[in-house]
């Protein structure tokens, strides 16, 4: 096994200085720092091996990077992710931070929790290196909006859950659908647009350019963004938007614009918040399995932390179909899995 | 000054014992503990008082301890909390403990924290007293379901805002006003159900037992309890529900049993969430003013932080009269302040 002093001989410097670079202490100039942590990566040291074989030096807590607390869809996660956590006697730290400060976010983890849950915020390729080296494993809830391949992610698969929707809304004779996306590429929503883009080609709805709108994943940005469209005019009869904070605000601009929600326009969702089955019409949308990913996602850190390696799995969402896309969602038949 | 050494003399043990106490280190004996505390405050022993004077020891961390994360209404109060925070340079930890588990609070906030704001979570008398001792300063957003005479609470007064509540209903003939409250007297909503009991009195709505029912602060719950009431009959003609999700599974449940809202059972809610003007009918509620009470309450704590004194603020709601209350809301004269 390597051993600290090999590090610090190999790159020239004290152990003292390579335990500071394991620290992630700021008094290391960032030459020596990147070049010590160029030899450990050389040599492949791992400074807890020792201590995690030995199950030690646990803090009992794991951290949730979340990208945006004011989402419920995000807020029912946290949920059953405490749950989970709480069943083997972690707890749980929320936190969102703005990527200029991932610096400050390694010392402020380091040493005081024992894994990484990423709801929504994604890490530098620099950060995710660290964490690696540190033996923090990190999981990620939803598919980043930004590629990170050295993380499991727990999602859905969302080309299949874009397929089952449009498959939906041509059966109620809609070809010209539209998109309603966050706008920002680094949204943990963007993925869905991806999604949506190779759902419509594989279903052969090829279209030249589809209608893309922007509502930066909020009702409010949604229902302005969908009334100037509405005012301008436009060819498209049905919409998806990425998630149901967006497809509420779309539905109020229809209400306060006149267009009647589904023969007008035909209105779906991504996520099933509480919300989706109350608003008026109801609201046709890709049911997540939140507590499944919750639970799952928490299981797969716990047996990271715990050294075990254990298999990404993989779930599965349902359609709720409701007064949003079909004048009489009773007569349809169900899409569940 | 006293120092941590005429502490150890008064209480008959080591420094290095008072340290112990001091970190909230589990190695000192329960008995120890409590007399070295009592000596420490006895002799108003002050451990950070010199560290404060001069600014430092700053972790540039706020926790902030939230009762339950998948209501939309404290995820929009974290919201504002975090933009404060952000201003002043401060980072901020969301997490929700068990009572059970104060202790082990404790020793995970201690020294990596600044200060510790209580969205619907409440301290133990020891708790406080530590903290205090400590010179961590607390600030509670919100009433808590009980008393802590000691820590400042940044919210709206709950008695004013249900008299306006309960003068719009009488206005619409309802002198039969039953209330849904949590159930749980430890719930940070419970304020709530206090705060109508004295409104009620104060209107000269001095029912003998006005009809409470309990939803557990859940929409699912909520609708279950007033399904149930509905079906055996009841002799109200209007439900205050003490928070939006509750009020949200009220108008659910009198749309599956065929009462038709308001005309027979008019319904009211207490925070103004955003699913609350997008239900059918859309909900008439006291309008929480969140944002105005997240940036004080934080500022209050940063003050507290920074060493100085600052009044508590007072803050008003208004009502957002809509149409489950009136058949025609428009008509109806604002009640905004």
């Amino acid at each position: 096994m390597i051993t600290r002093k090999e590090v610090a001989d190999r790159a020239g410097v004290s152990v003292a200085v390579v335990s500071y670079v394991l620290n992630n202490r700021s008094i290391v100039k960032e030459e020596t720092r990147q070049k010590v942590l160029a030899v450990i990566n050389e040599l492949g040291y791992r400074p807890n091996q020792t201590a995690r074989s030995l199950k030690t030096r646990k803090t009992g807590q794991i951290a949730v990077l979340v990208h945006f607390v004011g989402n419920p869809f995000e807020g029912g996660l946290l949920l059953y992710i405490e749950k989970k956590a709480k069943l083997s006697n972690y707890s749980v730290f929320f936190h969102s931070f703005e990527p200029a400060r991932e610096e400050e976010l390694k010392n402020t983890l380091m040493g005081r929790v024992d894994g990484i849950l990423l709801l929504g915020q994604t890490l530098s390729e620099e950060s995710q290196a660290f964490y690696n080296l540190m033996e923090l494993p990190v999981v990620s809830l939803m598919h980043p909006g930004v590629s990170m391949p050295s993380i499991p992610v727990v999602d859905v698969d969302w080309i299949a859950e874009m397929r089952r929707l449009i498959v939906h809304l041509r059966e109620q004779g809609h070809e010209q659908i539209a998109f309603m996306t966050a706008g920002d590429p680094q949204d943990p929503i963007a993925h869905r647009l991806i999604a949506f883009r190779e759902a419509m080609r594989l279903e052969g709805l090829n279209l030249p350019e589809p209608f893309i709108l922007e509502g930066a994943g909020r009702f409010e940005r949604a229902f302005e963004a969908l009334t100037t469209t509405l005012t301008q005019g436009f060819d498209f009869t049905a919409l998806i938007a990425a998630n149901d904070l967006m497809a509420a605000g779309c539905l109020a601009a229809c209400r306060e614009s006149g267009i009647l929600v589904p023969q007008q326009l035909a209105v779906a969702g991504c996520e099933d918040i509480l919300m989706s089955s109350q608003v008026s019409p109801a609201l046709t949308t890709i049911c997540y399995p939140r507590m499944e990913v919750g639970l799952e996602a928490t299981e797969l850190l716990l047996s990271l932390i715990d050294g075990d390696n254990r298999t990404t799995p993989r779930l599965e969402g349902k359609l709720s179909v409701r007064a949003s896309t079909v004048e009489n969602p009773l007569k349809v038949k169900s899409y569940s899995n």
